[in-house]
């Protein structure tokens, strides 16, 4: 116990000061009232989950980022372990998705149906250190498991947005998209549909690389250079139209589902018709999301302050049948709750009810009747719902009362030895 | 993607029902706003630890139980490593105590002097699994540091049984003593002092082996049988004196310090000054507790309806040393959240305000504009602080109303395809 310890957190990983901490809670409450209403019970799954369901290649790129977890006791075999899985049994979370979709396949006799579900919690992925990306994060979802309707989009962007609305943020967009309007629009211009994925993945880059580096990707990739340039044309005439849902959803009349269409124009419609000023819903046929296992409706929140996105979603429906091996209709919607925390607190975001503390002064060697006498005054305010610190008096007490006051005690009770003092 | 992957949660882990879910948020919700009115502000470290910090002895038996974590890329040599702790770097926090003193010895000039923290996470250790008790759970711990006079014990306590109070407990007991009263007790018997934590491990046992068991067990140890004798009968004599506390206090004259004896008086004092009258406090001479690196006062929280401690802690002022080399003044006070949760369930814990909800059914096949209409008149009621759910209308309508009530959905609105139907 004599040499020193390591103060530092662990690499990547951030202690969080009580500054930020206070504002983090507030977004938290906000995000719970709201959700709350809009009929979200909150669940919790464990931060550990089997290497098995981790590698179930619905985690993507973050299946390479797991920090695993070292088998104990007899099962750890180091002499015979040959590689790295062998050594491990479970590993943190990476998501809330993949552990969403077991808790569902394991409980849903037990849940609701459609079962609506918030759940906020820490992530952990072993990236690249590097500024204002941790590999301890937290996460915040909604989703909507067992409703095949568009209902459930409608209301996951209804939920999502006025809970954005409350914490007070404005002027954003939600960018929506469906992935069958992405894979029709390839179908029409004659795209093999087993190389789809790549051609996703290029036009996920639009925003960075622009229509020409879109298309000089996909020729270097080899794709045939005809169908390139009517596919870019065709997303420079939707963009350009004047109502680019209806140019886009008619021009691919004969590769669309009409009740996809049908659906997509409804969710519009209706967030449309129903939503605050406080922000705008566009369509956005480039609109990708990188996660392979959406299957229909995709969505992404994209603040003016922000370069990236700041959350998104979409509806995933073929995830619990990887557990259960039946199919169940699932839509989320992930609100970057770092990423807002961060911009909050760039922008000097004082959370609400904070400045209005009293604080007691206590001289040291106070006799115990007016120790007392304190902490019943204390008891009383507390009572009536005020924040009372009461703390001994320090030599320096106008410094003291400076820093007190930086912290929102804006009322100072001194008790002194003698109480005429 | 094929096979079926496990529904389970790992083993000895446990995904969390929105019942219990909904009874935690609201302690968690107590135990914020109380902890806030006595000037508790909050804060979060990573669940991670370094392995060299969790390991640093503060653990005690805990050390024993980390969930290790294994370096990753090419800090990973699997061929060179001879043991467990060669692969991995880091582990699972298995308490809330260690981490904090590590955090306060890193961040001390950015933090409110004294520090007042309220930690609420979870913590993991490796135990055997068995009923009710999991491998992962929430802790919840105040502290304060940099406070050696005893208002720091003073206000942990009523902090803590204000918080219960809330919660709804009543009739509970915190029990008290102090390390330096346990010692005087030890040295004033003639017990030799680098044998004081073996007599004390073996007095934690009282509640279980009584005084009998206690005597029997000091001997077969090999401690001086007229010592055992009269270690003994001098709990008995403090124990069944009229006033406890003085009776002990005043036997210990020549072994206890005057301001240690002065302190302890005040903080009973004091605390029955201001208490409610939902709990009792309770000199208790027998009491222990496990960790080894408490130094002074400390305390535990018996339920009537529980048989072991619902929570404890105490003064720990040679920790943050252990980081910093210099000795700040601690004491804490951790309230066994999981224990509280478990107690309120088994009661049928109704958790208030959440009788009064309204559900909204929609005829599939809606047109667009009854579908907004619905959803314009949900988005009123929730502005207004309801909570209204949006769902589509089962075709078993009467049962899909019955579930509904059970989760306190108590008023319905019903949108059909035709308006008049």
């Amino acid at each position: 116990m004599a040499s020193k310890l390591n103060k530092k957190p662990v690499t990547g990983m951030k202690d969080i000061l009580p500054g930020e901490m206070a504002i983090r809670e507030y977004v938290c409450g906000v995000i719970k009232s709201t959700y709350a209403e809009f009929g979200f019970t909150q669940i919790e799954t464990p931060c550990v989950e089997s290497l098995e369901n981790l590698n179930c290649k619905a985690g993507g790129d973050n299946e390479k980022l797991i920090f695993k977890i070292m088998k104990r006791g007899e099962k750890l075999k180091l002499d015979e372990a040959r590689e790295e899985n062998d050594l491990a049994d479970g590993g943190l979370r990476y998501d809330l998705t993949v552990p969403l979709v077991r808790y569902y396949s394991a409980h849903s006799a037990e849940l609701q149906s459609p079962f609506k579900t918030l759940q906020i919690g820490n992530v952990w992925r072993a990236d690249r250190p590097q500024r204002g990306r941790y590999r301890q994060f937290m996460q915040c979802d909604i989703d909507i498991l067992g409703d095949a309707t568009n209902l459930a989009e409608i209301e996951l962007i209804l939920a999502t947005t006025t809970t954005l609305g409350r914490i007070g943020f404005k002027g954003f967009e939600i960018r929506i998209n469906d992935r069958r309007i992405l894979r029709a629009m390839a179908a029409s211009c004659g795209f093999e549909e087993d190389r789809y994925d790549e051609i996703f993945i290029i036009l996920d880059k639009m925003d960075k690389i622009g229509t020409d580096g879109v298309k000089a990707e996909l020729k270097e990739a080899g794709f045939d250079a005809g169908a390139v340039e009517s596919y870019v044309s065709l997303f420079e005439d939707v963009l350009k139209a004047d109502d680019p849902v209806e140019y886009c959803l008619n021009r691919l009349e004969k590769e669309i589902d009409p009740e996809v269409s049908c659906g997509f124009r409804e969710i519009i419609a209706s967030v449309e018709a129903t939503k605050g000023d406080h922000f705008k819903l566009v369509f956005d046929p480039t609109l990708v999301r990188g996660m392979s296992y959406y299957t229909g409706t995709i969505f992404e929140i994209a603040m003016p302050e922000f370069g990236g996105s700041c959350g998104g979603g979409g509806r995933y429906d073929r995830m619990v049948g990887m557990f259960t091996g039946q199919e169940v209709p699932a839509c989320g919607f992930s609100i970057g709750f770092e990423r807002i925390v961060l911009l909050l607190m760039e922008n000097g975001f004082k959370v609400p009810g904070t400045e209005d503390r009293t604080a007691y002064l206590l001289e040291k060697g106070l006799p115990s009747d007016r120790l007392n006498e304190a902490l019943k005054a204390a008891e009383a305010e507390r009572a009536a719902g005020r924040q009372v610190l009461v703390v001994r008096m320090n030599k320096n007490r106008k410094f003291q009362k400076e820093q007190l006051s930086a912290q929102g005690y804006n009322e100072f009770k001194e008790f002194f030895k003698e109480a005429l003092k």
